[in-house]
């Protein structure tokens, strides 16, 4: 391809909208345009590194046995209702109406078109296990939708769908489905990890989400230093501290405290220590005798955080947490939030493990403007539930026996679960088993952020001067920049010569056939992360030589014209 | 590919709610299945069939010079009130709001996406021409989606869009593309003619459409039996008669019709024969002196039908055509349709250029229930204008000067327009030209139906037992049909050989490893209308042969095993 008749649309300037270096590069580097909140038109360049991941993707799904169908967009409402998701899913699920007033959703995920595909077509465990995917546009109306394509509107995902007799065999396609995961992130050349997860409004039992490391990354993941445990911070556990709680050595005690509504108001002006201090969560749940809602006291060491999907987990605790407001817990406690406490609650209290084994701490003494020191577990409050609750924190005992846990983020690309039976039970889809009776199947699903990988993998390979893509990801294989091609015929003649021997070769190559000065067709290259830049300039030409540039390693090579085609082209594809 | 692990899902009952051939055999043959009406899920060995047919479409646009991008399906309403077709189109056109209520089109084409694209980053003369094309899911939600994928509501489509300085340079990318349609439809194998078309809401001057032959086809196209002329018969000029118009014979005269209301009615009760007549059609036009909605007349030889385009060009005729309510005829004429004619009518006539050379003809009196005979223009009728007005019909002379016309039924499958500045200018896309003054860009836009090739395909290539593909279409390039597997461990190894080998030869094979009657096995590669299929028999492998049937040409051939895999192989890729 000539840069004379692409459309390469980079750009000096970063824009001001854009937060993240991905979604600055991809702008700068004439990859993406906005077309509306949350909705990217993919340049040239840009639409080539996305093919190529879809690419990847698709070998390894059929490498794994997955078999590539195509689903709609436009799913019809009543699918979702049997499913029982139409009422679940909050706005993010964009329903519109057809001419005729009848209710579909753009699909953020196809659970329920595959499910009755397949109860329709399947009829015999014969024809199990069978493992179904596509790539294909998803949609999800995303309340705030930002960092460019990393959390779009509109955007291109792998969905698989695997179905089954048994959970046995769930279980063997999602080990190869894990597998599948693993060498697609490898192949892409990126530095990612399979952590286990929640399951989410998904639903099912175990669920792995890949995650490419960055530090721009939405998530925080738990890795152990001693194995290879690695788990969402939503999910991993924080184990029962080990040491035994301190006896009680202090009397309860209050103190005025009218101004610190905070932990660090505590701190700062009474010089309480935050984990020598609990904080008291009150949320909605535990019905009383009528059945009416009502409310649930969680209580975490002060310099703890609340984990929400833990908290949900408790059968007290309604799901989703929903944190109770302020005039019901004045109605019920009488004090406001910043001075509550367990000491004399009249509602269910459910304490963090690691806030279950204080001993002597503070918390408000549920009148404003008072706390309590001294207080003391069984000898203060009788009645409480010791509940795993808080996030973990670096440091902490890995839950897998070994070591201690490291937190890193990353960007989420990947999730597969092992749905079970919850959309095969609600839409009733079953086979005939052996021994003849209908069976419900058994489900699996796994989904790759196929677009979302393209700006994970800039978050995760740049410098100051741009992307510098793994060789899989890159838009073109090698750069020709002829440096001042109208002074001479000579460069003008070893250029197109050098690009139409590469091109015969199968590289593709990006020539750079404008009339720029040097300086920008270099940053240009740069910007776009192309792997390898060859420079035709007077001076080595009359060595017979050209430059080789390698833009992840900045290394410089200096070649024989007549050998640099068979000696770029094996390095390039070795 | 083993059948035991596809999902294979031939039908053997004719599908009740498919109307055409391609639409019952993709259903039968496992290629689609509908989700909810106009949206169809394609099962993986439709997508192939699909897949090769964008992969064809990829390679002629790249090797034509057009640039792929990617953008979004969901598109702000703003663009289309911008270039005016947000009120044009009608409920089609999909509408939805988005969580925050703001208004959306999902796009049925990218005129506008494209043009605020192309004006926001093309700046200079010296960045064009430029051509830009995607392949993509289109939405329109048809009226009435029938015919399986033929018009969907959910489709792909490759939509291809040329930026312009100057005409002359639009009409050199438009024959460039013309060229690579061709090509196209060429590589695909199909039978196709490019004819000239109308421009209708897409806008622009010059426009041809690409048709697959088919006895199904929705479209009447006329071809000259002398020339390559062709043209839809929308857009095909009926030339004025060369004949001379006689003399008057006759004396006016009326005669009583109580009875007749149409053409068919005079032939029977009264002997009129239907060229020997004409229909007076009256459709709203001619605002009166005070811009009152007039109405005119249109005449036509009572054996041709009203080209509602063709009217439409008539500078007195509302655009669309609208014919007149009969209240509204009948407060003008004092007569219902049915009794009216040109004699004494008080309107703008507009007279096809084949009724206008006829003499001594019938026509309604304005009066019900009464006709004339032995009018005459100009004697009997003193103002009207002469236009073509009718669809050209079998033995018309060719508008190319050369033979006559024939008339056949095609398929739509590509349209390519040129489209001006319809676009360009209400959008005001313009780039800096060669006098540094702002110039507004020429725009060309070029549609393939991907998705409806593959119905057309089938319209074209069928037989009682399914599908024959072209060569570049099937889903697979050879079938293996061991016979009786379970009967004997020979069958089962050879096949399994030769699987393998023609795998690694990199022929795309469908194994049929089910425990099958051979009888199923035949009709399921028949029905998908694999090209090639390889038998396997206990008594031809007594002689050590196996035994080659041709889908298209239903040709057997006996061959040695051990030479079956290079011919194939050979006859395959030849």
């Amino acid at each position: 391809m000539r840069t004379s008749q692409y459309i390469l649309a980079t750009l000096k300037e970063t824009p001001s909208d854009a937060e993240i270096i991905s979604h600055q590069l991809m702008l700068r580097a004439g990859m993406i345009r906005k077309l509306a909140s949350g909705l990217y038109t993919w340049l040239p360049s840009g639409l080539k590194v996305l093919r190529k991941v879809e690419q990847v993707v698709r070998e390894e799904m059929n490498k794994a046995g997955a078999i590539e169908m195509l689903m709609p967009v436009i799913q019809p409402a009543d699918l979702w209702q049997e499913s029982g998701r139409w009422e679940q899913f909050g706005p993010e699920l964009l329903r519109i109406n057809d001419r005729h007033n009848r209710p579909f959703a753009l699909g953020p995920t196809h659970e329920e078109v595959i499910t009755d595909f397949v109860r329709k077509e399947i009829s015999s465990y014969k024809q199990l296990p069978l493992t179904l995917y596509q790539v294909q546009t998803k949609v999800r109306d995303e309340v705030r939708p930002r960092f460019g394509v990393m959390r779009a509107r509109e955007f291109t995902m792998k969905d698989a769908y695997s179905f089954h007799l048994t959970e046995e065999c769930l279980a063997q396609t999602y080990q190869r489905m894990h597998q599948a995961y693993c060498n697609i992130f490898e192949r892409l050349g990126l530095d990612y990890r399979p952590v286990i997860a929640d399951t989410g409004s998904i639903g099912g039992s175990v669920s792995h989400e890949f995650h490419v490391l960055a530090e721009s990354g939405e998530d925080a993941i738990a890795f152990s230093t001693e194995s290879d445990y690695a788990a969402n911070i939503e999910k991993a556990e924080a184990l029962a501290p080990t040491e035994a709680r301190p006896e009680p050595s202090k009397e309860l005690n209050t103190f005025a405290t009218p101004e610190a509504k905070t932990i660090a108001d505590l701190k700062a002006q009474h010089g309480v220590k935050p984990h020598r201090g609990v904080k008291t969560l009150i949320v909605y749940g535990a019905p009383d005798e009528n059945e009416q809602r009502g409310l649930v006291a969680l209580i975490l060491r002060g310099d703890h955080e609340l984990n929400e999907l833990k908290a949900e987990k408790h059968p007290l605790v309604d799901s989703p947490l929903e944190m109770a407001k302020e005039e019901d817990i004045f109605a019920a406690i009488g004090a406001r939030p910043g001075s509550l406490g367990p000491v004399g609650l009249k509602m269910p209290i459910i304490v963090d493990r690691s806030a279950a084994v204080m001993a002597d701490f503070v918390a408000g003494a549920n009148k404003d403007g008072e706390h309590y020191s001294g207080i003391n577990w069984d000898r203060d409050v009788a009645e409480y539930d010791v509940f795993d609750l808080r996030n973990v924190v670096e440091g902490d005992p890995s839950p897998c026996g070994k070591g201690t846990l490291q937190i890193k983020r990353g960007i989420e690309v990947g999730h597969i679960f092992q749905l079970g039976t919850k959309y095969s039970e609600a839409m009733n889809a079953g086979v005939l088993g052996e021994n003849g009776k209908n069976q419900i199947m058994t489900m699996g699903c796994y989904g790759v952020g196929v677009s979302r990988i393209v700006a994970a993998a800039i978050e995760q390979n740049n410098d100051d001067y741009g992307i510098k893509w793994p060789t899989a990801l890159a838009p073109f294989e090698l750069a020709i920049v002829p440096m001042n091609m109208h002074k001479s015929h000579r460069i003008p003649d070893i250029a197109e010569r050098l690009y139409s021997e590469f091109t015969a070769a199968g590289i593709d190559v990006l020539f750079d056939d404008r009339k720029e000065r040097p300086g920008v067709m270099f940053n240009d290259m740069e910007l776009l992360g192309v792997p390898f830049t060859l420079v035709i300039g007077e001076r080595n030409l009359d060595n017979n030589q050209v430059e080789l540039k390698n833009r992840r390693t900045g290394e410089k090579l200096m070649l024989d014209i007549d050998q640099a085609v068979a000696a770029i082209t094996a390095q390039i594809r070795g």
